[in-house]
């Protein structure tokens, strides 16, 4: 499929790294020209371009003019700061191409089609400018209110809404057909499948995922005279509070993912001790109870451990992503599509976030992988192979064409 | 001396943060707002006024026409972010009064004055906004390259050379007069004499400081799916050295101030695994072998710490600032001047880095403290009593005044 693989090779030209990856965060000059780009590609295969108020994009075949219903195929074209190039690209890229095949198989097959197609750009996917992340899909399964969307602020204090009105992308008003069935096509970011020599994952649901954003408040004092016995120092318990995360979730020895991975510190002048610290926190697990269980251990604990050394702690966000599972008719229906191609296909559930576990909340949804060579992901060096990319293509046109031409 | 307070106080304003604090970062437009009013003061007091190419201010009177040389008095009108209303400004602007008053003494007894006198302001002493600190100063002593302090960059890759022309303040030629003495009035920022009930300190000396700036090179990786034994966390690694400064100076046992103040981490976003992250640490003490016994022991500690996690540590900057001596003469003067004036003088070695320090390895200097409430300071609730700022005053006019018309 060289289109597919031209395709996201410009796109990975789009804010490249020159190491590989690609940084293009949401709402940005480069997200703005990865946007108009996916546009002019919607447009030029006579697909219907919509941008909806949160600047999701929609580009919909109308295979059946008198159905409102749409099946939506998409994922995000936003990256990480270190992102790979097929994070979230492949699946907006594959699915562009997926529905004009499939456009073009009902085309030759009249009257087959009872519902529409549409390809999907959500935004602000990954969260690195603006958190929360999932930020479009939530909007649009009705999790997330648009005012609460718009007013998140980047670490400049720019807002969501004013950042996408600049780079022209807060739409009118709602895309206008009514979803009926999601699919989202992505990389594993993990090595499952590359361990068990898988072609394709039918995802059948998700990890739970707790991110916590903790402020430890201290004083700020000189960090030359000040004994160090009257120290209130912020970054000091943020240290400790760091260290621990990891060592509880060691002690409880479940398999759980825990990280903490962004820090703001006030004033970070080298010669006065920290006053105001706020770290992002993350617990991971496919049990929530153990993610509870770690979670609020952990948070009993850098309480008193900050406490001790005079430092106030308290949640800044406290976001509780339960286990969510995935639409189990579309499961099945990635499982046989698979086999019927002659893929070897696993079941497995994602440690990630996806577009496709917020619409979850509003539609049937569903999620396919394809391997990860070293389940590598957020990092230039990801990677999967054309062949595996072609893979994962053919399921979701398939399973796009099957859904679009159900009865039912 | 109202007119000192009423200074203070107008300083104050300039990049106030509202509650009480100061915040007047090197080179930005507040910095120039607090320059260009010293600037109009030093003229409409008849001073001459003179800036050097690294944005050193002086206001010299010209009291012994045939002499080049000149004893400078100062500090500087640079804040921390969080900075407070004595801090420098106390110096600068009390500098600025007492020569103005050591001209009019000189005045009225015509010949007395074997030297010429200035105030001076210098720039970057807290190294806010660009490291090194004492910049200004370091280049009048020779200490510091022009070319060096120039390239200096701060968080934004903007640099000290451009920030300067920027607000103006980079002046053509260094100052022609000879500097012959200086001497520096400065608030403690510490508690020694609020606690002994003293008037005045003397300072002898200065503490030991080593300034290290630690690397730490991990991997970026995706927060979610990443094996926990995978990852190589960089801010994880980060915080076990900040945890580990502690407690190696717990461990010595001997007194010594450290510090980890601020931090910048690689691409800090929540779902990345951070890949790099430096940390500015520092250790002080008076006997430079126990700074260098326990910041040796922690850069091992640290590098054996973070390599069992796969990150890779390296050194961006040691600067060891030897414990110096000042001048002994200005020393003996400064207590035999607060003697004579009926005030009870401490002699003490300072904690924290002073331009006096660095101006000592080019001529005699001398540095002054009054009291600092509760020694909170780099804090918007630093405090000093107007009538302990007046006896600060009256020992620097008299010291001055000793020091422009002494024999020899």
């Amino acid at each position: 499929m060289t289109e597919l693989h031209d395709l996201i090779a410009t796109f990975a030209a789009i804010g490249s790294t020159g190491d590989g990856g690609v940084c293009r965060l949401t709402a940005t000059p480069l997200d703005k020209e990865a946007r108009d780009l996916f546009l002019r590609e919607i447009s030029r295969r006579g697909l219907l371009p919509r941008i909806d108020p949160i600047g999701n994009m929609f580009g919909v075949a109308v295979l059946a003019p008198a159905s409102k219903d749409v099946v939506i195929a998409g994922s995000h074209l936003d990256s990480q700061p270190t992102g790979g190039r097929y994070d979230g690209c492949y699946g907006v890229l594959a699915g562009l191409l997926a529905v004009q095949a499939v456009r073009d198989r009902a085309l030759d097959n009249p009257g087959t089609a009872r519902r529409n197609l549409a390809v999907a750009n959500w935004t602000n996917e990954e969260g690195a400018r603006f958190q929360p992340s999932l930020t479009g899909s939530s909007v649009f399964a009705g999790s997330l209110s648009l005012e609460q969307a718009y007013a998140c602020k980047d670490g400049d204090g720019v807002t969501l809404g004013d950042a996408l009105a600049m780079i022209g992308y807060r739409g009118a008003s709602p895309m206008e057909f009514e979803p009926v069935r999601y699919v989202e096509l992505h990389v594993e970011q993990g090595d499952l499948l590359e361990g068990e020599a898988a072609d394709i994952a039918a995802v059948s649901g998700a990890w739970m995922t707790r991110k916590i954003s903790v402020v430890f408040e201290g004083e700020v004092s000189h960090t030359g005279p000040t004994p160090m016995g009257r120290r209130r120092d912020a970054l000091r318990a943020a240290a400790r509070a760091i260290e621990a995360l990891y060592s509880e979730v060691e002690r409880a020895n479940a398999g759980a993912h825990a990280a903490a991975a962004r820090i703001s510190v006030f004033p970070n002048s080298p010669n006065v001790v920290a006053g105001r610290v706020r770290v992002w926190f993350e617990v991971r697990h496919d049990d929530e109870a153990v993610v509870l269980a770690i979670s609020d251990r952990f948070l009993q604990r850098i309480e008193k451990e900050a406490g001790a050394i005079g430092v106030q702690i308290s949640i800044a966000a406290d976001e509780q992503r339960a286990a969510p599972m995935l639409d189990p008719a579309g499961f099945d229906m990635v499982r046989s599509v698979a086999g019927d191609l002659g893929m070897k296909a696993l079941a497995l559930k994602t440690v990630t976030g996806h577009d496709a576990l917020a619409i979850q909340k509003r539609i049937p949804s569903s999620l396919i992988f394809v391997p990860s060579q070293g389940g590598l992901s957020h990092n230039p060096r990801e990677f999967t192979a054309p062949e595996a990319l072609d893979k994962g293509y053919e399921v979701l046109v398939e399973t796009l064409w099957r859904m679009v031409t159900a009865e039912g």
